[in-house]
């Protein structure tokens, strides 16, 4: 219980709060106590009526819209959230909460299990998106905010926001629900266990025990980055960023050194992402994203997830992203009409991929800010 | 010079042949001597006109139509050639040859350097696809075959057709271009180099010197394959053969074994590829397949590679196949039309990606046989 609960009005604060739990897990288990960083920007109203929470990414955190303190890059949603942003830091308070699992603050297989001393790795126990939403519940009971204005996320955000109105429908108004999906395809579970093989498989994982001497994975983890990191980008877009062109130099080396523009950007992303993310993390996080099937937890039909609800949604997807393609977004939008719900969606173009929801899109903007505005208006 | 170059009748004759060389090759090097090991099927005409060369793909090999001989599985294309099939060997004499680089017999990174009595590992010079075409065309040599009644191949394999339509216009007569490009894209690249990543990071490969004690880096080479396999089936496929659905139990386990049956497939893929193929040919190979752009060997321009040909062509492409989409095909289709070549183009349906050339498709076999047969009335 280390904090003040109040929110700082100043921007971008980072916090952290040790709250007693337990947490009751959909896999069975209890999580006690749960340790939750978070970052918020803006001013809480004093009837907490504008708080939104944003939910990140699989390899995101809660520095939002601030610097990211191990790599010092500004925030990954700076273009949506800040003053005069659509997610407007001057008519909102914004929460950002590190996902369960994940290694920027919040419990997860690097903390330390405080039955033993010692960090948990493998013995930390296999979360679900609903359970990361429970322990954001938590921290909102916490800090005294009963109902959310909104709800955004991208990518696993979505579904997290997505959960979120399944779970708590009384405490969500509205909810933004971009590049996403409301389960995992066989294709996004092939490639996620391709990730979980490449870290399982580097010698230096030792089962998950590598905290001790600060030698952790990091060959696995760089190539299960870079799998991945395949799937987030469109074929026309690496056509169009790298194409065929050679990497400083004018002939091929006829060697194994990366002679290919796309090799060594693919390289820098495995190499950099180790500095910044830990391996078990990423286990635990795409194991939550393989199970998520927010149909088959409401009894197999999708729109008995949202039966009933007052929740207004907006769904956005984008042409070319391969990962969580249009239909997917489509189904949950059929799913919320079948419910009654309030929904409105638009596919984007953009020639990025998945990727096209963290860069620069003037549409996705205009759609964000106008769907929050007509909440206000509410 | 262990062989009998007369080509046996009798089907399925697996053969070597140790020629002296030199091979000069694309990366600037000679390669001498040069093992070639071979599969022939049918009897060769007395005036040697009806051998038709079937060639092989990335993780493939010689034993098109005959049981491999580590695995005993049937060969790899028996849909299309033996008895009766399109690729009929009571008509046709089929050659098909373990390509350069390879593991199977012929020379690559596994077999011994006679400079030094050792394995080539990472000393073996790098080689081009069109560097296995010239080591065929060396044995065809040897064989006494001037011309080819047909070059076909799928894949790789299709690569090699074009190369060799382009590099030896006067001996090859028709030419089948199955599920393949004229050039490896950037995403392309992308895949093989997380795979490349994933058997170097394998401590085990030790810069390529694994050999002597039969301990290869099989957990990366694992990991390489699974990330590959992906890319050879479609969504779609992926969905209507696993979807989610667990394997051999009823619910979640909640862990880190194999839950999902898509998981447990891709585990197995990766870990019997490592009993029949070696890491460090699979480097090698896929740097050929990366290298390849036929346009850029022949100035810029595709169809200045076909100039003046009198070979027929004939492509197929599968319109759920993503490794080498149907607009790749097109693209070679647009040069050979502009290099007034004869061709005919089909874009077959199939629900499994880019391995459907691999499986039952009637479709595909009239088409194959229907152009073999038009070969033989001209």
């Amino acid at each position: 219980m280390s904090d003040d609960p109040r929110i700082d009005p100043r921007f971008g604060l980072s916090r952290s709060v040790t709250l007693p739990g337990p947490l009751r897990l959909d896999g069975g288990g209890l999580l006690s106590p749960v340790d939750i960083a978070y970052e918020t920007y803006g001013t809480l109203a004093p009837d907490a009526s504008n708080a939104i929470l944003i939910c990140h990414a699989l390899t995101g955190d809660q520095h939002v819209a601030s610097n990211h303190p191990v790599t010092g890059k500004p925030g990954w949603w700076t273009r949506m959230v800040g003053p005069g942003k659509p997610v407007d830091t001057d008519r909102f308070c914004v929460i950002c909460v590190n996902a369960l699992g994940s290694c920027l603050g919040s419990s997860g297989p690097a903390s330390v299990n405080p039955a033993t001393g010692r960090p948990w790795g493998m013995s930390f126990p296999v979360i679900t998106i609903r359970d990361m939403v429970r322990a954001q519940a938590m921290l909102l009971d916490h800090l005294g905010i009963a109902r959310l204005f909104a709800v955004v996320g991208g990518s696993m955000g979505g579904m997290q926001t997505l959960s979120w109105a399944a779970t708590y429908p009384d405490r969500v108004a509205s909810a933004v629900v971009i590049a996403s999906a409301a389960r995992h395809s066989a294709q996004n579970i092939a490639f996620h266990e391709v990730g979980r093989q490449a870290i399982m498989a580097d010698p230096k994982w030792r089962g998950g025990d590598y905290y001790a001497d600060n030698d952790p994975p990091a060959a696995g983890l760089a190539v299960a980055r870079m799998a991945a990191h395949i799937t987030y980008l469109s074929e026309a877009g690496l056509t169009e960023k790298f194409g065929r062109r050679l990497q400083g130099r004018d002939a091929k080396s006829f060697g194994f050194d990366a002679d290919f523009q796309v090799e060594s950007y693919l390289r820098h992303q495995g190499l950099s992402f180790v500095d910044r993310f830990d391996a078990n993390s990423y286990l635990y996080i795409t194991r939550a994203l393989d199970y998520f099937d927010l149909a088959e937890e409401h009894g197999g039909r999708l729109a008995d997830a949202f039966r009933g609800t007052a929740t207004r949604f907006c769904l956005v997807s984008f042409d070319t992203d391969w990962l969580y393609p249009t239909p997917e977004s489509r189904s949950i939008v059929h799913a919320l009409n079948a419910a009654g719900a309030p929904v409105s969606f638009v596919e984007l173009h953009s020639p990025f991929g998945h990727d096209a929801f963290l860069l620069e899109s003037p549409e996705l903007s205009r759609v964000v800010d106008g769907f929050l505005r007509a909440g206000e208006r509410r």
